[in-house]
């Protein structure tokens, strides 16, 4: 199973609102349980970095099932380094994105990136998370 | 000056329109004048190639500045193959993607992948662009 | 807004003088904001590495809008490495750049390379930025 | 030997007069013997992509001695692929970069990119040879 397309734009309605009420300018990225991109958005004045860090946020909390941030300190261990070597780079495990579950499944997984704090980005990604 | 992120779900609504009206599955992106990603979305069904693919031709039509199918005639030639080689494969010179401009200046652009033809790809992208 | 050739050439004489003044020998690079190349000149004696490293340190002061000596102590988090290894290898967060601003808008950022010291070679960047 | 900055400043000069004189609108660069980058330009208004174009070009041109547009009818052979691929896309057998010589010693190259043809690009960096 994988996130459906009208699951990840309402997901994401609800992220950007959220970054909306917090007056930041982030990106945001929906991908599926393979960590390939579902949907993105880049908000009016964020950079160009931003799709891509939000993209590999999510990459990396939907190939392990946990929130990204989890895996914070295991970012130099040899597995992650060697997976990020492997896909390219694509991999971040660094706070801002979220699985998006039913029942035990991982669907997929939303990712964010910009906000001034990386708590700032993973409060966005919940928010979004929490219209699935 | 870059596409605007209102400007782009429009866009992209209105080729995912067209897609749903030839019946047929696709990936579609926007991207900035410098080809990186503003929006993107994988209708269900589409693999997950295609994203991907429809990313390389959007980056393909915003660099040179013409439709990407212009483009291929010149896929073989060295400089498209350095470009290719330098850009780590984000770019695709296959028709499918359409420059998305006001007056002389391109502002981004849009691809598309999936559809059994790349001609049919073509015209989602341009059955998009004519929504700006 | 992207930085203006005739700007970037006074900026580029400005950061030469400075690194003549100081008796080195670097590379100089200045970019637009999405880290493209705009102009680089390297001096005479100086090795060929530094015009890349120059270019490197400018691409991050680009990217994050802020000196790339103030990203040293991010510079082996997952964020940096990914973007590093996505971007094959052309950004450097290391002290020697400066971005290029007016009001609040970045438009480019100059990098140096190959003094003794990476403080003179920021010292030499903001030389140059301090011209425009 | 390798081109003093001087001489390649003095060269980019002549070769920029030549591309407004034509009215196009051009990235210009000037390699050392080993195709490391001496100097470079890109006028306003002018695409990222012919920075790196130019670049690949000039390099092309230095590595064999001989005008870019020479190796165009080898650009498919085995060694220019393997040649390509070893130095990450960087050498571009393609019209437009001439070699720097100095009797029978080449010093360097100017390779030029962004004109609507590549005679006219040749013809730019042909203008800027002579300036030596």
């Amino acid at each position: 199973m994988t996130i459906d397309l009208a699951s990840a734009e309402r997901i994401l309605a609800a992220a950007k609102a959220r970054a909306e009420a917090l007056g930041v300018k982030v990106g945001l990225s929906i991908v599926d349980p393979r960590g390939d991109l579902k949907a993105a958005v880049r908000m009016d004045g964020a950079p160009w970095r931003v799709i891509l860090i939000s993209q590999g946020k999510a990459f990396a909390a939907a190939a392990f099932g946990v929130p990204s941030g989890d895996l914070a300190e295991r970012a130099n261990s040899a597995v992650m380094r060697a997976l990020m070597e492997m896909e390219g780079g694509r991999v971040i495990p660094t706070q801002g994105a979220i699985p998006i579950r039913r029942d035990d499944e991982v669907l997929g997984a939303i990712g964010v990136s910009g906000a001034p704090t990386s708590e700032q980005d993973e409060d966005i990604a919940i928010a979004g998370a929490s219209a699935f």
